[in-house]
Parts: C-alpha cells; structure tokens; sequence
C-alpha cells in the first residue's frame, strides 16, 4: 500500500530525529564534558526543530487522514492512531518554540545541578520560572479543553487528568497513611537491622555484583552497557543498544543494586520491543506508567524479598567476603526499612507515593492554582513537615532534589505512581498464571517471569492504550486495589503487625 | 546579506549531519555493544543521505553561483570556494549510492576486526571486493581527468596526485633507504636499551602519566575527554567537546604514551578552531595533512627527545616508582630505537614512510593497475620483503592491519607523509620565531610552542589551501627537505653515524 508506505517512511524519520535526540541526552548526562554544554544545548535545539518539521509537514497530515479511511492491520492502526495525536498536538506548535524550549531546557539542567549542588533555590528560581512560563504558553498552545495541568497529565500518560489523579490519590492516603503509622509505632520498639556505618564495599565490587543480578534478570549485555550517572537512568537508544547507569556509594551497596534492577527493568522493557516495528509508535513502549511498573515490578516485587535474597547473598559474598554474616530475612528487612526520608528515590514503597503525591499538589497549584516559584520551597516544605512530620533542613532534600522540573516535564511524577499500581496488578496476574513467584525467585531461574511479561507488555509496543494493556495482561482495568493490598501484607508481615 | 545567511545556514545543517556522524562513529569505535552494529549501520547510512540531500539541494547551487559574483570577506569567500568544490562532487553522486556506500563501509568494519582477529584475509576479501567495486563505482561517477587514484587522492589532500607523490616517495625513499641500512648496520654494533620483558606498567598509572602529559600539552580536559579504543583515534566532535583515545598494555607504556601524544596533537587542533565559525569550512580543519602535521609534531618533534624526557621522567617515576633507574637519554634512544617492525603505527620516523609508500604502492596498483583483491595479499608480502627485508609472518602484521580499507579510505595514507614533511617544515619556521625548541621542551612551559600554532594553524580553519596555510607559516611552499634534513640529523646523532 503506497500511501502507508509513505506514512511509515515518514514516521520513520521523526523517530530517528527522537533517538539522535535520546543518544546526545544520554552522552550528555553519562560523558560530556562541562564545555560541550553549550554546543550541545545548541544541536539538541536543532535536533528538536528537526523533528517537529518533519511531525508538522502537511504531507504527514494528508496521508494521516487518506490511511484513517482505510481497512487497516492491528499494527497499522496503532501507527496511525498514535500519530494522529502526536500530528495533532505538534501542529499548534510554532517551530521556534520547539527549538527555543530545548535550549532553555538543555541549559537549565546545568543551573539546576548548580543549585542543588549549593542546596540554593534561588540560584534555579529564574530558570524555573522561564521553563514554568515557556510550559504554560506550550499549555495554550495546545489548548485548554479541562484544567492546564490536564494538558501536561495527558502528555506523560494520555487520557489521565486531575479528576482521575484527585481521587486516586486520596484512596492511596487513606490506606498508606494510617499504615505508616502503626509501622511508626512499631518501630519504636524494636531494633531494626542496619548497614554498620563502618563498612565499606569497594565501587569494583558492587559494580560486579550488579552486573550478575542484571544479567539474571535476562538483561543482554551484548545489545546494552551499564555505566555510571549522579542520576540513574536507563535508554533504549537504538535497536539491539540499550543502556542503563546506576551510582556508586561505598557506604550503602543497596543504593546500586536497586538502581541496577529499576534500570534493568527499565531496560528489559526496551530489549522485549519488536525490532521489526523499529522507529514506529508499534515498536516503542506504550506509556511512563507502564515503563515505570516494568522498573518498579523487578526493583521491588522481585528485589524487595527474601527470596531474592536467597539467590543474592551467595554472589554477595563473593565479592564482600568481609561482609557480616546476615541472612536473607535481615537483608530483606534492610532493604525494606520504612523511613521518613526527604529523598524519593530512596524511598520504601509505603512513603514513595506519598513523595509523589507532594510533588503532584505542587504542580497543581503552580499550573492551576495560586502559586508562584516564589512561593514554591516554603509551600514544599510545609507539606512535608504535615505529611511526614519532619522539617526539610535544606533545598537538595527538598524541592531541588528531582531532576524532571530542569527537564520541563511537568506532570510526569503522577506516572510514577501508576506504574507502582500496575506492577502490583502485574504480580497479582502472574501469581495466578505461574503459582508462587517467591519460589520462582529464589529458584535463581527468573526467565518464567521475564518470559510471562515479554509478549504481554514489551513486544505489544503500543499496540493499545496502556489501560487496555493492563487490562489485557491481567484481566481487569487497571485498579489501586493490588498495590494496597500487597503493600499491606508486604509491611505487616515485616513489621509483625496485626490485621 | 540575505543570500549569504541563507548559505550559511544551510552550510551549518550539513556539518551537523558530518557532527553526529561523528559522534556516532565515535560512540561506535569506544562504547557500543555488538549487538548495536546493524542499527548503528542503518542510522549512519540514514545520516549520510540526509546530508547528502542538504548538500546537493538545487537552492544551495543556486546561492554558490550568486554569491560567486559578489563581493565577500575573507571568511565568507573561504566557505564558498570549500562549499562550491563539495557541492559540485557531490551532485556527481546518487544518494541510494551514499547511502548504501555508508552502510556498506560501517559493516565492513566488522567483517575487517573479525578477519583481523583471526589473522585471515580471505574472510575479508569479499567485503573488500565490494568496498573496491563501489569506490570504483563513486570515481566514475565524479569522473576522471587523469588516472583513477587520481580522484580519490584528491578527496583527502586536495590538489594532490600521482604525479606529485610518486617523485616525493621516490625522493624520500632515495635518502631514507640509505640511511636505515646505515642505521642497521651501527645496531650490529651496539647494544641498544630496551624495556625489560618482565615489566608491568598498570593500566590506572599509564592513564595518570599520559593524562598529565596531555595537560601539559594544552590539552583542555573540560572541553574534551581520553577514552580507551582498539584503534586510538582523535575526534572533534562539537564546539567545546573534542574526544580522543588510547589504548594500554602493560608491558610497554610507551605505546600508550605517544598514542595520547598524537591523538592530543590532532585534539589540540580541534580545540583551537573558531568556534564563532562552527559547521562551517572557515571552522573546519583543512586538510588530514595538515592535521597529521600536528600530531607529528607532539609525537615526535616534542615528544621523542631527551628534553622531553627530562621533563617526563619525573611525572613516569611517580607513577611507576619500582621501574629502574633511567635517564633522559636512555628513555629517548628507547623511544626511538629503529626497527624493522611489521607495524605502521608502532614505526621509527625512517621507516614510517617506507610503510605509508607500501600501501600507496598497493592502492594505485589497485585502481589504476592490474593489481587484484585476490593477489593483495602476496603483492604486500612480496614489497615488504623486498623494502625491508623481512618475511611476513601472518596477514594481521600485514595487510591486515590498518582500518583505513575497511572505512572505504583509499587515497588516505599519503597524507600520513604529508603530515610528516608539514610537521618537521613547521619546526623550522618555530625554531626561527622562538629559537632553540629543545630548551622550549626540556623547560616544561611548553605554552610557548602551542601559541605559535594557535594563529598560523589551528585558528586558520580552512581560510586557505592546505600548502598555502603551510607556506604563510613558514615561509616556504611544503618541500621534504625539512624532514630530510631533520630525520637524518636527529637519527645519525641517535646511532653516532658519521656524515
């Protein structure tokens, strides 16, 4: 069919522009150095530009509305759907602003590291304030249909808006809170195990005992590379080239580990894509939600247990020989240790959402509401303090910690949450195709698990929405009920609580 | 000027398509997993078509002739002719045939490590067939005016032909022959210093003691990095972001240590274009020449003497404390030490050129002879006997070894020459401007070498032709004579041969 080949070859070229743009991002957060920032800020523009031309060409619209009147396949129709939206929303916007928002963007990173290195916000406050004022005329732009901040919600996780985030939200509160809180109560009387601050585990070390875990996963390393960033992150660059990076501290070993499985679940996700259907929507992950429960599902669900300890400790030992002798049951519980921290990433799974949520009401209220960046660290502390009972000494624990805002991307925190909701689900589904996965997982042979997930998310690409997916891997609409139900009896049974 | 804004931005979109080429090809050389190498291939190949379509459009033919007949600055007059000579090869070439002549070459690169791994021709003799066959393809398609290695001479030192490199080689060979059997026979003689065979110099040292040279050099290490590659190689890849690489072995630290001091040669180059002329010819280097002429001249006019050495010593002692006791002397006369080896990049300055002429010998046979894929192998073998009296063991020490053919390079290696003859006229005209060089080295401040670069080569660009900017820098139009005189002198003092 000549015109969908035309549309194919056309697409083809957007999402090559995308990758060029993916691997000089990945560059510049794992190798540039600090006097390529400028150059780089300068082709990223271009690069931006480029790919918005080639979105925006009235040829694309033309043979967009000639395929949507024809018989198409399965995977023909998810090109032509996704397209459609992405043509429709690139459309209202000029191409100067495309290339002027990318440089401002590539530069406010190097202010935001800046700032969060001195734990000063206002040495980021301007530059937030552009990226904030940029994003609105970006909002009215692509026009208002509901609230401004239902225009970023749909871009991160398309048809999600404050009206489902609002009470979603709430229902996670109502169960996580008064579980924190008996777990609070909990822990006053007893002793938790923790790492002896003396200890020390060599960079080497953890950088071979992540290695093996990732590659146990079913991570190729033939078709990727591990390296190191500050933040962690993970790329699907190129077809048969993914690549993740993790963090060294020789203090805490937990730290890389699990940022080595979030990545790597990140990165199975972008290994499982169909290479057939490369640089077209069909062959690239269908949302951060679902992105995110792939990372959340291996981190957590297979991580967080102890009999992934089990299979960890022997490998553990091998490279911290000088290590005290723990069993899994006390390296699960360290690695489980619910805590009041500022830091999200480093958050147990009972207070992440609620890190989240923080950062979700902030949003709101920029975009929607009445507040100002001015106003933005006092606003950030004072919920913290209501909802974690402790104060933010400093902007780096506070609202300086994150990356996304330097990034512009704002209304993408609310995915996080979703994919903790989805990978719950995920777990729920499994169990009921696989049995017991705790005895998959400290059988060391998790291929069934990668095996059960590989053609039920990653090969689908964006076949489907990413609710119609969930729901076609597990049965049900995506629900809240699994996370709350298994974040509940993960946290009572480790805190020896009553129902 | 309208017309020339709209040139120039045009000029700069091509040579960003050529930038992420390199970075690429960059990326590809130090980091990418095997598993890339398809889709590395396909994107390159995509990248060459797209720069191939800028750079033939009707509209930039259009704007050359207009602006042909108007007044221009220097400046803009030196991006008009370099613009005017690619627009009008280009427009000879089909884009299908640059398209698939890129994705061709990128493969070969990896059938060519694979046969070179295994030592075996015949596993690359296929693909080399074909990169031959689509390099005679491309010559008839830009046409020839006097013989077919003619044409691709042209491409990497333009002007240059046959008829000026074969009395050049001839001219060299007649004083570097007799010289190196002078040398031959004193090393009958003598007992010369070597690197005792159960040495270990550790990898993390070399990297310390290289790297401290680099600084010294003038290298800006915020504006640029040092990797490890099979093939050390140096890339300017954007303003502000300048790579090169090296590789380590632990027995002989010098391989490492004239790697950097070449490849920071040519960095140093790229560092000190005109950013304000970036993608642009004016902010281009002008010629592989003279860029060779600056790696040369680090490696060899500086770093292979004792006054290097005396500066050296101290840094190489620090890092590797348990090495015996050597003075300035012995490292030089190590550093220098004349063999008959097998290998171009490992050569002396006498016989490097007999080893750039052998493969000048073989391509011309190649294009315009009667010389055979099938018969390449025994045609080296045999010149290599004949020139330098030993036998080649195994294809990997013969024709195997450079990359060059396997990149599609034919017509490059002359240029190795060039940059020889370039680097040793250079020290001349430095000697006449600053006086004694030696006491410029053997000083550490070596600052004073790299400022007279700055403005006669390096800030130039392509401003003018490659053996003009020679010419305005030393006075004198490119001539072998220098290197003659200098090799010959450095080399009898080495082997205490009389005149």
């Amino acid at each position: 069919m000549q015109a969908y080949d035309d549309f194919l070859s056309r697409v083809q070229d957007i999402h090559r522009y995308s990758s060029l743009q993916g691997h000089l991002g990945w560059d510049q957060e794992v190798l540039m150095p600090s006097g390529g920032g400028e150059s780089r800020g300068e082709i990223l523009a271009w690069l931006a530009g480029k790919r918005h031309e080639h979105l925006t060409a009235p040829e694309l619209g033309v043979l967009l509305t000639e395929l949507e009147s024809q018989e198409l396949d399965a995977d023909q129709g998810a090109n032509v759907r996704e397209m459609r939206r992405a043509y429709d929303q690139a459309v209202k916007l000029p191409k100067e602003f495309v290339e002027s928002f990318a440089k401002v963007r590539s530069e406010a990173l190097v202010a935001w590291q800046e700032a969060r290195a001195a734990s000063d916000f206002s040495m980021f406050k301007d530059t937030l304030e552009s990226l904030i004022g940029m994003t609105r005329t970006k909002i009215n732009y692509l026009g208002i249909s509901s609230t401004p901040y239902d225009v970023l919600l749909d871009e991160y996780e398309v048809g999600m808006t404050v009206a489902d985030y609002d009470p979603l939200f709430a229902g996670l509160k109502e169960r996580l809170v008064p579980l924190l809180q008996s777990i609070t109560e909990a822990q006053k009387n007893m002793e938790e195990p923790i790492l002896p601050e003396t200890l020390r585990f060599p960079t080497s070390g953890q950088e071979r005992f992540c290695e093996e875990i990732s590659i146990r996963m079913g991570f190729d390393f033939s078709a990727g590379r591990m390296d190191a960033s500050t933040h962690p992150f993970s790329a699907g660059l190129w077809p048969g080239d993914t690549r993740f990076t993790t963090r060294f501290d020789e203090q805490d070993p937990f730290s890389c580990l699990y940022a080595v499985m979030h990545e790597t679940g990140h990165a199975l996700y972008e290994q499982g894509l169909e290479h057939s259907h490369r640089y077209t929507p069909r062959g690239a992950a269908v949302s951060l939600g679902v992105h995110e429960s792939q990372s959340r599902f291996w981190e957590n669900q297979v991580g967080r247990t102890a009999a992934f300890w089990d299979v960890a400790l022997p490998l553990f030992y091998n490279e911290f020989p000088d290590a005290p002798e723990w069993d899994s049951n006390t390296m699960n519980q360290i690695a489980n240790r619910v805590e009041k921290g500022f830091i999200r990433v480093e958050a147990d799974e009972v207070t992440y959402n609620l890190h989240v949520m923080i950062r979700y009401e902030i949003e709101k209220q920029l975009f929607n509401g009445e507040l100002t960046v001015e106003e933005l660290p006092n606003a950030w502390n004072t919920m913290f303090s209501e909802w974690f009972g402790i104060e933010v000494p400093e902007d780096r624990l506070g609202c300086l910690q994150d990356i996304h805002w330097s990034m512009g991307a704002f209304g993408y925190f609310p995915t996080y949450t979703l994919g903790n909701l989805y990978a719950a689900q995920l777990l729920d589904a499994m169990k009921d195709a696989l049995g017991d996965i705790d005895s998959i997982i400290s059988s060391g042979d998790w291929g069934p698990m990668l095996d059960w997930l590989r053609p039920r998310i990653h090969e689908r690409g964006s076949q489907v929405t990413p609710s119609q997916l969930i729901e076609d891997a597990t049965g049900k609409a995506p629900t809240p009920e699994p996370f709350l139900d298994y974040v509940e009896k993960k946290y009572r049974t480790l805190y020896g609580l009553n129902d």
